[in-house]
């Protein structure tokens, strides 16, 4: 059994910077593009940072045809800035993080009232803001506590490009259903595990993330939703690598990598469903239609032979540990 | 401020063997005695092993004293058996785990009705029941999801002595109230964390415990039915020992080290809500009134003055690293 995939697209991807930025670019070059996500240290909060980030995204991913959709980290601002943004090549969005909520976010937005005039000029230029949707209240709860922001947001900017970013609950994507003017991304571990694949057992660090894997029937909601090719549900790995030296210490950082395993899986996921024929939706054709993509073109064939996912991944110094590390998954890219 | 508690008992205790129960048991002898846990490699099964055990930690202990309430891994077995532990002097009753649900816990019951027979003799022969009480369901309903069988136990079993340990939610506090003839221990660390603690911002090995710290609302209601000294909730701290090594690797072993610090966090815990007075029923009198102890005649004195808890207990080879490791608590022990 194969699928061959036109320009899958990882719609929420972190690659990090420098020694780790190269040892993880290439790691992602099937797909045909993702959207680059900004929290840097610091952030990529300009047009002129974003686009050095690009050409050294670029430059990891040498000779690989890649679009690059790249994003600022939001902050407050008036016309003439988010002009000079839209107008930059490359400029995608902007990623609204809640202050202090994961990786490099300190700088985020603590009340969202403050972004109302940015919000409403977005709304006019037609610039997607894509939003890790978290409160800061109990770990189960922060994703269905920030529905009301996400419910605020769709209804006072109702031609706003609002994405939800890896949804975690079966509640994220009832409020995906009663907004059609809004999309979401989900990852591929939250097609798959629950909060019992990373503290049901013993703890496992490289399968903790935020937003953290929820209940079983979260999980369950989340899988029959991409399966069912909903149309507003998008692939976004939310890959999120980390050195294993800070993954496998006391306090953990949170991220699961998944570049590299992400399109086998998904197909094996998919096929083992008898759902294959919805993988085109959910990795390019909903993303492509939604937001009027053109990523370069770019096809990926996947088969059921087995690919036997390294135990790490290691160059430039630095050393990653991917999801199902050391494990074999059902498919492979066809190369 | 201070307060002299009068034979102060720990209703659960792990005090493992070998290296590290010469380094754990001095940690525990500022309490007049300890309900010791039988969960060793291999489980403690037979009084003549129990015996044994015993004056291990009778030695380790050395010149300290402190009464062992020792107490068997539940197999159902007949009235000859049953009648031989109870008659072996330091029994105090079997400790009961569902198979496979904590550390050393694999030989453990898969079916309650398996026990029926056992169980009816204990109920005659005034033998306690301490049953670990998880399903093997979600990690957040399990302790929910076994209240079922504590039900079962107390109304089948009327006048079994029956302790649901360490509990962990509102739930259990409830059924608590509803059936009189069972009593319940809860952990320090329990009255204190969420698995916002564990899991809500970075990882936290040492706090994983079984069961996992629950949600802010179940904390809650167990630390206030500790402080209005509810007369069947008895401290008991599950201190449980791992090397740090098996903390602090991938898949880090279940168990918070509270031993040493148990008294002195209790002390200020309970001056801070202004319920000293209910500490002395907490840690003793409930549980003496509750199974008719007599523990040797034994008091410690605790003052609000700080204690400073070492990053790491090291000797005999081990190091383990308790709650709180490297802080302050602000009441100690008076030596």
């Amino acid at each position: 059994m194969e699928i061959t995939l036109n320009s899958p697209l990882d719609m929420h991807l972190h690659l990090r910077d420098g020694d780790m930025l190269k040892l993880t670019a290439p790691l992602s070059a099937d797909f045909a593009g993702a959207v680059i996500m900004p929290n840097l240290v610091p952030p990529v909060r300009t047009p002129a940072a974003m686009q050095e980030y690009d050409a050294r995204i670029a430059a990891a991913m040498g000779a690989a045809a890649f679009t690059r959709y790249m994003t600022l980290f939001f902050t407050p601002q008036g016309e003439q800035e988010l002009l000079a943004a839209k107008n930059t090549p490359g400029f995608f969005g902007f990623k609204l993080y809640p202050a202090g909520i994961t990786t490099n976010s300190e700088g985020g937005i603590s009340n969202i009232a403050q972004a109302d005039t940015t919000l409403r000029i977005m709304e006019e230029l037609e610039i997607p803001l894509l939003v890790h949707g978290e409160s800061h209240g109990f770990v189960m709860d922060r994703e269905q506590e920030f529905l009301a922001v996400y419910r605020h947001l769709a209804t006072r900017y109702p031609r706003l490009r609002l994405s939800m970013e890896h949804i975690t609950t079966a509640a994220a994507l009832q409020l995906l259903d009663e907004f059609p003017n809004i999309c979401a991304t989900v990852t591929l571990q939250h097609l798959i595990i629950t909060l019992d694949d990373v503290a049901g057992g013993a703890l496992r660090p490289h399968l903790f993330c935020k937003p953290i894997a929820k209940r079983p029937e979260d999980r369950d909601a989340l899988l029959q939703a991409a399966l069912s090719g909903h149309p507003r549900l998008m692939f976004g790995s939310d890959s999120a690598p980390h050195p294993r030296s800070r993954k496998e210490a006391c306090g953990c950082a949170a991220g699961v990598f998944t570049g590299p395993v992400a399109l086998p899986k998904l197909a094996e996921i998919f096929a083992a469903h008898g759902a294959l024929n919805q993988l085109q939706s959910f990795v390019s054709d909903n993303a492509c239609r939604w937001y009027g993509l053109q990523p370069v073109q770019k096809t990926v064939t996947l088969q059921d032979t087995p690919m036997a996912v390294p135990t790490s991944y290691r160059s430039y110094g630095e050393q990653v540990v991917p999801m199902y590390a050391g494990e074999s998954i059902g498919w492979s890219v066809v190369r």
